[in-house]
């Protein structure tokens, strides 16, 4: 069966065109929403997300594995391919890093017109605590080839996208791949990954988009070549045109996020408060960059004020922030926007791309103080 | 403030009439999606459900709790007013019970007209092992006066719905609450509750749809009249129409889900497999009652046929039951049905009401076999 016959087996969704210029979405959108979850804005208290409210992005099925029975095998271009199993994983040198993660889709569902995909408001983040065991330890065992320009991870999911059967699979340069922080995870938050999560064994990129950290890895193969799989070639790019070839997406943007103040309404989520001082906070966080300001505005970015940087939970985790607001009755629009150490700002336009990539905005918040 | 002055500060979603005659979403639905997880259907594989991958449905935010000064006050019309810390409730008498829980609003996306509402398509359901007190030895030793008709059980978690400003609340009958089975929880799967399953404490009632277990709950008073808030009056009504007061929803309704066979296509979710023979299984509940049949239908509903039941994992929990199909190539609606033991059978008409609950329609899954 060839990709042909398989991308007319499955229904379009909308137009086909793989965009909508309207504000309501498909059915099909929503499935996605409901399998991968976000994290609710309050959760931005934590310094550590609880597991079960961090955000969730998963391509295909969560597939059924068994711990016991699991196999890293580590082949291609290396001297010494080696199989290892959870126990033989477990036993190498234990780090725990917190790491935030963020989907390089989010954002998505702001844009106009819109990329019809996983439809991501502002949610797709979160910062756990992982634990495993470097990987660099791992292919210098394996010893990777001189002629070996990249490592190819395979996990264990499987399904179809752009009419391809394939195995959820990524690559890293191998002067990526051996960084010191990237990481073989078997645990997030003091326990065993959650199946949804990559159990038993998970990839963690810290400062990449979480597409790179491949779940359910059972697979590194170093190649020659650039791999061209459809998650490197045909998505994850920044691309304007169908013919762009667009550059990849690898590390995170810069953002910061605020928690709604006050209490929601329940459809419209629209906040209400009393007037009073209050203090805003969230985080920020810059992939692999420090953040050096958080701006907050209270009149809709009209106007943008330092607010008070906070601790940062770790080299590669989000830093708090927080900025004092007196608020007086009336409609407001909040906002906040970070900037790193490179001089990035998030735009007040969106960087509208045509996968929806990538996409980081300033949020806007709407509260109505009586 | 008033009602009237509250709903009007908050934008209408769609036209404000409640319903929608369109197969698309608006993006306040989408949000309520993301904040409101799913259990992906996968995940009907597991006994008792992953905590990070249960259903989850807040109205308004997940609070900030201490458990250290978290304290339970039982109120109202009771002989001896009491009032507990989380180490008081730890040293009561334990148990442990793995419950089904649905919400009530489970597939009410898919419903036309569609109420406009948490759009849930079939995902809202998980089974959990919870861990905590019988709520009728609290009650016994606050001694119920014979004056009192229901408990109000209030939780912390703040917000506005139909304009009406409130803390979630919902009461039950005292022999309803009296019951054997409702528990004052505290751990779920071994662990204390997360954040957003209600720590440090909420009320589980087994056999009901998923509105009566409140969470994040501090107040329990005992009052002489039927409780009226927003959550019981306004809202959890079988409605037929805006003027029909409806009856209140209760136990949950009988309902089968099938693990969608093969591998999904990521956009559409349609599956793919091989022609061969498969085992479909997946789990049933009927609320209070047992599930006495299941059939599975691999015609689009034509005709029914017996699937085999298995375990049930606990009095309150779902049951396991499995159907061997020889695939053969072709396009495919595989549905199940299942039916409890006072003959009640589910639907293939949809159950439409106005607030779009306990609808509980046969689900239907594409799959492509070649």
């Amino acid at each position: 069966m060839t990709q042909e016959d398989l991308r007319h087996l499955f229904r379009a969704v909308g137009d086909g065109s793989g965009l909508s210029h309207s504000n309501t979405y498909y059915e099909e959108e929503l499935a996605l929403a409901f399998r991968n979850r976000g994290m609710p804005l309050e959760g931005l208290r934590y310094d550590i997300t609880p597991t079960g409210m961090h955000y969730l992005l998963i391509h295909f099925d969560i597939p059924a594995a068994d711990a016991d029975s699991w196999q890293l095998d580590i082949g291609g271009l290396v001297s010494n391919p080696i199989s290892l199993s959870m126990a033989d994983i477990r036993q190498r040198p234990r780090v725990t890093m917190p790491v935030t993660m963020e989907c390089a889709g989010n954002g998505r569902a702001r844009l106009n017109p819109r990329p019809v995909s996983q439809p991501w408001l502002l949610e797709a983040i979160g910062t756990a605590e992982w634990a495993g065991t470097p990987l660099r330890g791992v292919l210098e065992e394996a010893g990777v080839g001189s002629s070996a320009v990249e490592l190819v991870f395979t996990g264990s999911d499987e399904g179809v996208q752009g009419g391809e059967a394939q195995l959820y699979q990524r690559s890293l340069t191998v002067n990526d791949a051996m960084r010191d922080e990237v990481m073989l995870a078997y645990e997030m938050n003091g326990a065993p990954l959650e199946p949804q999560h990559g159990y038993p064994l998970r990839l963690i990129v810290p400062g990449w988009y979480g597409m790179t950290s491949v779940k359910w890895l059972n697979t590194i193969e170093a190649v020659s070549e650039p791999f061209t799989g459809y998650q490197m070639d045909q998505t994850y790019r920044y691309k304007t045109s169908p013919d762009d070839p667009g550059e990849p997406v690898s590390t995170m943007r810069v953002r910061a996020l605020m928690i709604p103040p006050g209490i929601p309404d329940f459809m419209t989520r629209t906040r209400l408060m009393d007037a009073s001082a209050v203090v805003l906070s969230g985080k920020a966080w810059a992939g692999r960059l420090g953040v050096t300001q958080v701006e907050v505005s209270v009149d809709d970015g009209m106007n943008w004020q330092q607010a008070t940087l906070g601790k940062q939970v770790g080299q590669f985790a989000w830093r708090n922030w927080s900025f004092e607001w007196d608020a007086k009755p009336g409609r407001h629009y909040l906002s906040v926007r970070a900037t790193d150490e490179q001089g990035n700002v998030q735009p007040s336009a969106q960087p509208w791309t045509l996968q929806g990539m990538g996409n980081n905005l300033v949020q806007r918040v709407e509260v109505i103080v009586r």
